[in-house]
């Protein structure tokens, strides 16, 4: 059956790659094998359940440093009435831990009996004295752990399918097990393939591509209990791939063949898998990911891996983001089938969507999300939804799943988010919209050491402020001149914000000033220049601080946008802008003097301005926030802004104003 | 400042030690390396925040294989009007990845576009067409990823302190890093000393105890992210102790010195702790595991391991349970400061306690608790308090914390637990009450292959009624028999399950007899023998089963409870009987044949009796009990329990009655 990239609803795919891993005598614990019992045994999983071979305690054992005694020899003792016991006859001294001779039943505690020497008097220390006395009877087994408190021989201390933790060793050891037997670790090899691959550290120029999916997968199978082999880049050549293939299928229990898995000129992985074995699913109905293949490798003869003769391979995306969900997706269950544990299962919250999201109906839709709670809701915003966009999985809270024939959700609609953090880490993450600032990296990784996780996403100036009424951020980064008054922030507060009480915090002060090639090629000096239509410029998105500050500046000078080549050409972050620039894509844009050194570019300084925090009051009084409001008076935090270019630190963690519109 | 066991608060322990480690420079992340990045990067800590080296992409990149085009050129183009684009002038063929050349800005799908030979035919597969005609116009940056899309050079990929994830190693890479700054793994000596310590695997005799701790230590370690030195065992000479101690603190960060850390005659840590260093604490009121040791051990000049010159010990006590809660108190935050991580913040739960619990004012008391929802209600049952029983952190599902000046807490009262486990696995588990019966290890056994955990506490068939009865288990064990009727478990449900509809359901029958050592040296045939006063019995606690079945028929003979030696003496398990008979406790005991095979022991079977499951309806018919219900009918589960001795499972899975009493 050759399917070229049909996509078929996820549970199809499953249900015809489980029947074949059934067929192929791989549907459970596919080997076990005994370790001792050490603390390499951590997360194992046990292939057997452990019976307790010993009880624990494995006799009678003394639970205090004293005197063993029969309780009833004891009898009638009281504060005015001791009863004497001779030592070696009717008492002997035992430490914790100490076996009970036969025949005793009781401990008296060493601080409460009396040791006597042969004449009478007491010696509190003797271990050996001639008697003791004592002065309260004592019930039989007090202070005695009785064989098997602990254990009892034959009782189950844990069932197959567990998954080892510390203490389980210690139970295990203590029912007298020395080895373990556990699920032997899957064996994966994962083959990279392109021509346009380097590896890891080796130089790029543009058109290649740095391999890393293969360490993602790596790093995903060792977390899984798996043991991965990263095989070398293989060329986009059919014959060297199926030889990569046959190898690794020999002794491997899994293949994953990276990229390729699509239906380009270049794409061999589907062919490859019909050449040495067979072909069950080429494309998935999810998203991102769709390309995926899975199949089966006929193992060739002469293979004494296992008993069975076919290795079950995965065609996984080359985009970053569909490759590690692929992995979670197939990769992940197989593991815990293999393993005999039960398949992870991500902690769920409820939150509600900032806003609507269509999905194509036909995909089962995995949505990024970052998810804060802001007050007393939880939210969930979505994040970028590109599949070649690691760096959205690296701040993703989570992932909503948008299943096949929704056609999305609508804002506000409740939504179940599989959390990639727990809980407590969205509980101390400061949800920051609005303008984007460099200073907000370094005030995410200074505040990543007080105990905060700062959330930050790109949205203007104005964007942020609309969040702020929404209830969607604690806090917005603006930088809103008011043509009118020269002020910063506060008309647009009174506009957007109406009945929110906030207080306006100054972060720093920053030069604004254009973007150029080193050395200036295109020679821009000012405003004017752009409107000549031969330079070509990029510009912010509408709402960001720094277009309404161009749009200012442009009025002022009678500059329209038509006369700006490349004015409807918008970015959201001034490194975006910066990148441009340096790419060759626009010759200049408007944006701050770090964006510029970060990519060597030159900076012409043209304006000061002010940027603010603005926080509503609920907030800014909140546990939350203090930490961050903390850095501002930091002295290394202040310092780590200063060593920017065009930074002005001066009013940092001023309030600038206190607002309560009505 | 010397203090021989002298519980202070954990508050006041903490501060002194943190300031001892402020002090010897040890406050922080105390050394760090640079590490290749690939898969074994996984789970470090980074301690420099990553910023991107490289924008990613790092060039405009085609996100299509298709036709690069200049966007102003295909203005106008449309169904009826087509633009045709001549090949090497005013298009390139791309392939998804490949650069975009300098001139380009957009990319026609190769599927949009209608490549033409040199006479004006269309040749869908060409790649070097002469030209391509298209039939919409596309606006610029469609299908491409611009250069920085995922990453812009110089933006904060990570922060010091986060934990390394599969995807975070991607976006490491991706970024341009091939090497990453992490923490390095805090290198902890663990020494266990003791002379009645074994080495795990070798045989033990009364006396002996089988040295696990440090493999917990170990274990727990390495799961936070240190690397562990397991030595062997030292005897209890405060020489060799000293002298490993200091060995140890020569090459490593920190010393876990493993038992004799109270105040005993043969406890030399404390004193060792003065010799070659500072003992800081001797006595941290938390139970169970007060007698913890903090101290700092000054390394000998010759070290050349690190600048700092003092190693911080902790002694850690002896009874397993306080040695894996002294981990968790003081190692974890120890390693998660010298990480640069936040520390282990375990999930959390409100449940309410299902009776009330008494605490020593005194201590912070740690109080291993079994979760189970039952109903609308999450309830937290404590389980054994003491500290030699490791199982009971194995079974527990969390920690409640009673604070050092509570009194206890409540039946009914609210408690936090600190889980170990999954809200997941909380909501999956099955909480049995009542009756103990072997083949109830079995049960469990195979439920946690259907996606079920069995927790079951043993408080005999009454207590299982009542528990029921106060809705806090799903299920009881029962095995009552009614003198009156000569019928099972229907008698006590109307007296204490009054109102509540349940379902009994058979779950095996079982003989009851005496077990005695083998070839019955004391020479018990019958009930009848036990009135002699000379054989000693064991007995099991009032409200079980086997208690009733004993009552019942000693009436029959007329023997009154004086008459019976070890008649007052209880056990809660049959395993606890046979333990106390193959351990020369007492004679003989009444109980099932399983339990006396288990440990060797011969079994007089004196009666056949029925174990029923007690099941309220609203449990019976809910989805947590489906496939317990479905394995009383499973061929596999049948056969296993008919291998244990004096089963009968004919019965099994029978509804013996269906009440429901107003």
């Amino acid at each position: 059956m050759s399917i070229y990239l049909h996509d078929i609803p996820l549970a199809q795919a499953q249900a015809r790659f489980a029947e074949a891993l059934q067929t192929a005598g791989l549907a459970g614990v596919i080997a076990t094998e005994e370790i001792p019992l050490n603390e390499n045994a951590l997360g194992r999983v046990l292939a057997e359940p452990v019976w307790a071979k010993l009880s624990s305690p494995h006799y009678h054992a003394s639970a205090m440093d004293g005197f063993a005694v029969r309780a009833t020899e004891t009898e009638g003792a009281s504060l005015s009435t001791p009863v004497t016991l001779i030592y070696g006859i009717q008492t002997t001294y035992v430490d914790t831990g100490d076996p009970l001779p036969l025949w005793a039943n009781a401990v008296i505690p060493i601080e409460e009996a009396e040791p006597q020497t042969a004449t009478g008097t007491v010696d509190p220390a003797a271990r050996r004295p001639y008697a003791i006395r004592i002065r309260a009877a004592t019930p039989p087994w007090k202070h005695v752990r009785p064989m098997g408190e602990d254990m009892v021989a034959t009782e189950l201390v844990l069932p197959a399918g567990h998954v080892l933790r510390p203490v389980d060793l210690g139970a295990c050891a203590g029912s007298g097990h020395h080895e373990l037997r556990v699920a032997r670790k899957p064996r994966v090899a994962i083959i990279p393939t392109g021509t346009e691959l380097k590896p890891i550290g080796e130089p790029v120029q543009a058109g290649d591509i740095i391999e890393y999916n293969s360490v993602v997968l790596a790093a995903q199978v060792r977390a899984w209990g798996g043991e991965p082999t990263r095989y070398p880049i293989t060329v986009d050549d059919f014959d060297l791939i199926q030889a990569q293939v046959v190898d690794a299928a020999r002794d491997h229990d899994l293949v994953l063949l990276l990229a390729g898995s699509s239906a380009g000129s270049e794409d061999f992985s589907a062919r490859v898998v019909e050449a040495v074995g067979t072909l069950l699913v080429h494309g998935v109905a999810v998203r991102p990911g769709h390309p995926v293949i899975l199949g089966m490798v006929e193992r060739s003869p002469q293979s004494s891996f296992t008993l069975q003769s076919s290795t079950p391979i995965i065609g996984v995306p080359g985009y970053p983001v569909s490759a590690a969900l692929t992995g979670e997706i197939f990769v992940e269950p197989l593991l815990a089938r293999w393993l005999g544990r039960m398949p992870a299962e991500p902690l769920t919250l409820t939150a509600q969507m900032t806003r609507k999201v269509t999905s194509p109906g036909g995909d089962d839709d995995y949505m990024r999300v970052v998810v804060g709670q802001v007050g007393a809701r939880t939210l969930a915003a979505p994040i970028s939804r590109g599949a070649g966009v690691i760096s959205s999985l690296v701040r993703a809270d989570g992932i909503v799943v948008l299943p096949s024939g929704s056609q999305g959700v609508a804002a506000g609609e409740a939504v179940e988010v599989r959390l990639y953090r727990t809980p407590r880490d969205i509980a101390r993450t400061i949800l920051a919209m609005g303008s984007h600032d460099m200073t907000l990296d370094l005030l995410a990784q200074f505040l990543a050491g007080k105990g905060r996780r700062l959330a930050s996403a790109n949205v203007g100036s104005q964007g942020g402020l609309v969040a702020l009424k929404r209830g969607e951020a604690h806090l917005a980064g603006s930088h809103l001149l008011d043509p009118e008054t020269g002020e910063y922030n506060v008309a647009y507060i009174q506009r957007y914000l109406p009945g929110v009480p906030v207080v306006g915090v100054t972060l720093v002060g920053r030069a604004q000033g254009l973007m150029v090639l080193r050395g200036n090629p295109c020679r821009v000096q000012s405003l004017a220049d752009l409107a000549g239509k031969e330079v070509r410029f990029v510009n912010r998105q509408r709402g960001a601080g720094t277009r309404v500050l161009l749009d200012y500046h442009m009025t002022q000078l009678g500059i329209v946008p038509l006369q700006v080549q490349g004015y409807d050409q918008e970015e959201y972050t001034h490194l975006a802008v910066a990148a441009a620039v340096a790419s060759g894509r626009a010759d200049c844009g408007l944006g701050i003097a770090a964006a510029a050194q970060a990519l060597g570019l030159d900076f012409l300084p043209l304006f000061q301005e002010r940027y603010d925090l603005i926080i509503p009051e609920d907030h800014y009084n909140s546990l939350l926030l203090a930490p961050l409001l903390d850095l501002l008076a930091d002295g290394a935090f202040r310092a780590a802004v200063a060593t920017l270019p065009g930074y002005d630190v001066s009013d940092m963690g001023q309030i600038a104003f206190r607002l309560e519109i009505v």
